[in-house]
């Protein structure tokens, strides 16, 4: 059995605006790409302090997604993962963007097209080997769009 | 190696209000049926201007996802590696409710419950391509809800 | 085909507040846990009336969910079918932490790591057979934080 407690109880300011941000980022082939650091300069340039920050990617063969940020190996291995879920082969019916395309519309569809982070004091509230990736799921260079959202204090 | 860069960066109008609906979809069976038009009757309707849509699909056996709108086939495809990742078959300990529905609730987990968009201008944030989908995966006719709910200006 | 209706349109209060709470869970093994009444006991608590509540996981290798609360047999198969889709097996390279470290990073990617829900009236909006669990994925047991947010009126 687990054990549920409960800490660190808190009213946040109150909620009185928006702000929004378009993250572009040019991909070369599948694989990890690290947008914490880019979402963090925004937060600190608009003084964003409490509230929710929403990430959306307007693709669907792309996704978003929190993973470790320690090891690279952790990467490769959820790489190998995916292509395990979701491997290229005979059979598909759409194939005209070529064999990587369908299996990376699974890919996305089994991860996510958005996350909501919350913000406490100016900081998402993300653990220690947490970091926020752009997952590409396609062979070919793309211009991806990730959108951030925030409501809040 | 991905290169990552900022545009379109904006405030948005204060927030304000709250506004929600229930969106019923009676399925026939598995399969995607497009929620977008409806989703957007509403925001015109309320004029929801700028903010935070949430969809959250009240069953564990049904999701929502944003997926492809231009060829059917993806959905096919889709429906097909469902049927790969979460095969009926024997041994399964949940089965009073028919061989269909283990793997409708693995599809679920697999999928989403909730998903947020960022509303600007009085429009969802969906690229060229996207569109929002109830995800049926039940094999029996069913009264689904979808609940909308928006935070914004 | 389906069909698609609408009911239960309303406007809800004003946004004027938001809260946030750490739920802290010591897990032993992998499994469910029910962290609904420790959130619904918080919502009743802090008078949280209409809003958007979300929960986020500050860990890789553990997962946020909602699915079925009445068969526990539903719990059971769900973890069989997560070992299927993400085995120990030779080859994994990030091996450092035990043979059930990577298949904990795959099975969380493949979940999720934040889940946004609506409340009304001060009740989330779940349906009859939704629950709201912590799924720990690692087998040593492991000090899990799940932080929700609350922004609303």
């Amino acid at each position: 059995m687990s054990r549920i407690s409960v800490a660190n109880e808190q009213s946040l300011a109150p909620v009185a605006r928006q702000a929004s941000i378009d993250i572009a980022v040019d991909t070369n082939g599948p694989g990890f790409t690290d947008i914490t650091p880019t979402i963090e300069d925004w937060i600190a340039r608009e003084r964003l302090t409490d509230g929710l920050l929403t990430l959306f990617v307007r693709h669907t063969s792309a996704a978003v997604t929190i993973q470790e940020n320690a090891d690279p190996n952790v990467h490769l291995d959820l790489a190998d993962a995916f292509e395990e879920l979701a491997p290229r082969r005979p059979g598909r019916r759409h194939v005209e963007e070529g064999p990587d395309d369908m299996p990376a519309h699974i890919k996305a569809v089994l991860t996510d097209t958005a996350i909501s982070i919350p913000i406490r004091g100016g900081r998402m509230i993300l653990g220690t080997w947490q970091s926020v990736y752009l997952l590409e799921f396609r062979d070919a260079p793309r211009h991806r769009i990730v959108t951030a959202h925030y409501l809040g204090s």
